[in-house]
């Protein structure tokens, strides 16, 4: 629950940032509560606001950071009298105050102390996602406040916490490689305990086991699924059977909150047949080009039309598409076959600051495409270091994509559905890493985790 | 998602058995949505809300069942344009109308349909555990709609619901022994993963992986601790030794929903030492004496009353106690070392319909005691067949109890903390079934997971 000691200088500075860019105008960040299953006491675990978890490291529940403009204060519950029966002893306000060097009190004096300063002018707030948390902070702040919506007074918080979120300090860059360190075991679990005629959840649960037994939380939903091409799949009820590809897409998340987010594809008998093979390769292609584009001034856009490119490359190579590289991107083709973003923000959230919608992703005066393929992009940006980002491109046969007239209409007979109908073993690729923006390049985080086939192929023979 | 074929009967049943119990007044039943986990698009697992499982046996998300005074309809979302990319597909109406044997109609017909329905009266719901829903519900309502909290107009709903709910159907039967088979080889797994030198964490990643495997969702937070003295402990981070016990309170959820809650303490050795045999011995002939009372027409009070008697009996034997039995019970001195009730009811919730406070668990006219272990009982009614509940008593050295100079005033002389003191290498052992109450007895529904001294060590002797 509380930080590391060797954290809290890097809290301190978050703080004097963020104080210097607010001035004299007061803010509230709120650590939000634990949110029901089904009922009051039957809880999922408890996860603060990322904002929270950023200036003071510490998964508390129900606590608020107040800026009165001048200084933070942490305003934190009392234990109530059984708390410590039921749920055990929770460090004192003391030791809080140690470990992030910033000052702590009651709670239960935030009402008095918050109703003065709104007095003077209104104070700004990031919502946390759950409506009850919010709901508690509208009351004390005497204005609205909702999940994922800004009041203008807000806007200069959230621009400052964009400012400070979006290029990782060093506590925050060590806390993404433990993300990454802890999620290394699981890939390799994964690829293990792969073989024809196990559940998709079996091998979930060697994945997960890695995190569990490291007393580390799974930062999403994992995908482990034999039917990659619906990109969000959440069911593993399918058995594997030879000829499947397996995709798993899944990360943990570090002691203080941050993720990670990687995604394999490897072959349920072990070995890439010719046909996976060859569009495995495409993807893997196409990721290494965007990943070699990345460093500081470039444009993610232009990172994800270069993984559109290479792929559009490779795709001609093999007879699947037909036509100039450019005018196959452009009309929108390899779009069909790779219809997401090549990837997006990383930190305390796995999309992240997706809370503050496309303030954090897009930089001033752009906006999302309207085209089919593109306006999933959730980061256009020019890259800076300390940004890390995902570099996820991905190979789908999509039913509902090629199967309709209206997306397709453009690609005419240049996408050769003869040639494509051949790599029927094929459903979904996704190969992802997260790359972190340095000085003069960049480095990939996740680079532990094997994605040459080659490699892949060398884990799953000492199975 | 889909209920299973076999279900549809016992769903169209409570239905009509509900609607029979509420005349024509009107009813909504929500089943919720996804809870955030640090913004939108990171979600929580989606759990349906337990009434409306019961009602229609359907995961679904943002559902409505409307019982309009004659008939039900279910409202669901209708997909929207993007969403079997990026989630698959989900079942039609149709189908979902077949399985459920309830029509199906859009969700977006709903808002005309309830305005003109409660033209005429106020429409009676159950609130869901997430403030989101409820919000819409009492937009649709055009009344109050808060967690846990219920109208003059819900009472009856409340009231008919629990009495549909308390006694469960063969249907409802067979997703607790459902839940119970899946929690058998967690608690198995546990035993075997067990060995000094391990985290708590490696205990629970083996027993999880059993649910995961199988596509079983825990049903709460597992509790896997060398500090049971904690009764909710949710910390995994302690190095397991030799000379501690391991309690492990842990259950999975059926397909249906339907939960598990089972306890087991064991040895990290694989050996209990003498001090800890002894006390896991009263501890279990406690349980056991109470699992031997419940049959109908019982009081559950009663059966939480048996299992004080019984400790206090263990404990006189063993000099840490003494005095009269009665006495001990009525002074309060059993509550000290076993300061929570002996249940609860069980169901599609692990404390069942606790949603609705103690109109479930406490029958009319009685209310909870101001008795210090006595006051957390969640169950104060007399036993019918087809209930299901916990036995689950405990035995714990909680330093903030027995140092508590005013909970142990009236012990005086009668609490041998020179002979208690013995007892060092247990903090605390917890034992807990779950059990359904038959025409003419109990059956113990969790019976398959060892709970004998010798058993445990014989599991533990083949690891």
């Amino acid at each position: 629950m509380l930080p590391e000691s060797s954290e809290r200088a890097a809290l301190v500075r978050r703080r004097e940032l963020l104080a210097h860019a607010l001035g004299s105008a007061p803010a509230v960040i709120a650590s939000g509560r634990p949110r029901p299953r089904n009922y009051a006491a039957d809880q999922f675990p408890f996860r603060a606001s990322s904002h929270f978890l950023y200036l003071f490291g510490l998964a508390a529940q129900d606590g608020l950071g107040f800026y009165d403009g001048q200084a933070w204060t942490l305003y934190l519950p009392e234990p109530g009298a059984d708390d410590a029966l039921w749920d055990g002893a929770v460090p004192g306000f003391a030791e809080v105050a140690e470990r992030t060097g910033c000052p702590v009190r009651s709670r239960a004096e935030l009402p008095s102390v918050l109703a003065s300063a709104r007095m003077t002018r209104a104070v700004a707030t990031l919502p946390t996602p759950d409506l009850e948390t919010c709901l508690d902070v509208e009351a004390l702040l005497g204005r609205q406040v909702r999940p994922g919506k800004l009041l203008p007074v807000d806007e200069p918080l959230a621009e400052a916490m964009v400012a400070l979120r979006l290029r990782h300090d060093d506590a925050a860059v060590a806390q993404l490689r433990r993300a990454a360190e802890a999620t290394t075991p699981a890939h390799l679990a994964g690829m293990r305990a792969t073989r024809p005629g196990v559940l998709e959840a079996a091998v979930r649960a060697a994945m997960e086991a890695e995190f569990v037994v490291r007393d580390v939380r799974p930062a999403y939903q994992p995908i482990v699924t034999v039917h990659g091409e619906v990109l969000h799949n959440l069911k593993y009820h399918h058995v594997l059977r030879e000829g499947d590809l397996l995709l798993a897409d899944v990360g943990g998340e570090s002691p203080g909150g941050f993720a990670c987010d990687v995604t394999r594809t490897w072959p349920v008998t072990g070995r890439f047949s010719t046909t996976q093979r060859e569009l495995y390769e495409v993807v893997l292609r196409a990721q290494k080009a965007s990943i070699a584009l990345v460093r500081p001034g470039v444009g993610y856009r232009d990172v994800h039309l270069a993984a559109h490119r290479e792929m559009a490359r490779g795709l001609v190579a093999l007879g699947i598409l037909r036509g100039d590289v450019e005018e196959l991107v452009a009309d929108g083709l390899t779009a069909l076959l790779f219809p997401h973003g090549i990837g997006h923000l990383m930190g305390l959230d796995v999309h992240d600051m997706e809370d503050l919608g496309d303030r954090a992703g897009y930089a001033p005066g752009r906006t999302r495409s309207k085209e089919f393929g593109h306006r999933y992009l959730r980061l256009d940006r020019d890259l800076e270091p300390g940004m890390a980002v995902t570099i996820e491109p991905g190979l789908y046969r999509v039913p509902g994509i090629l199967e309709d007239a209206g997306l397709t209409a453009r690609a005419g007979d240049r996408l050769k559905r003869d040639v494509l109908a051949r790599y029927s073993d094929v459903r979904g690729i996704r190969i992802e890493d997260d790359v972190l923006v340095t000085a003069d390049g960049c480095e990939v985080l996740t680079a532990a985790i094997p994605k040459e086939a080659s490699d892949v192929e060398a884990v799953m023979a000492r199975r």
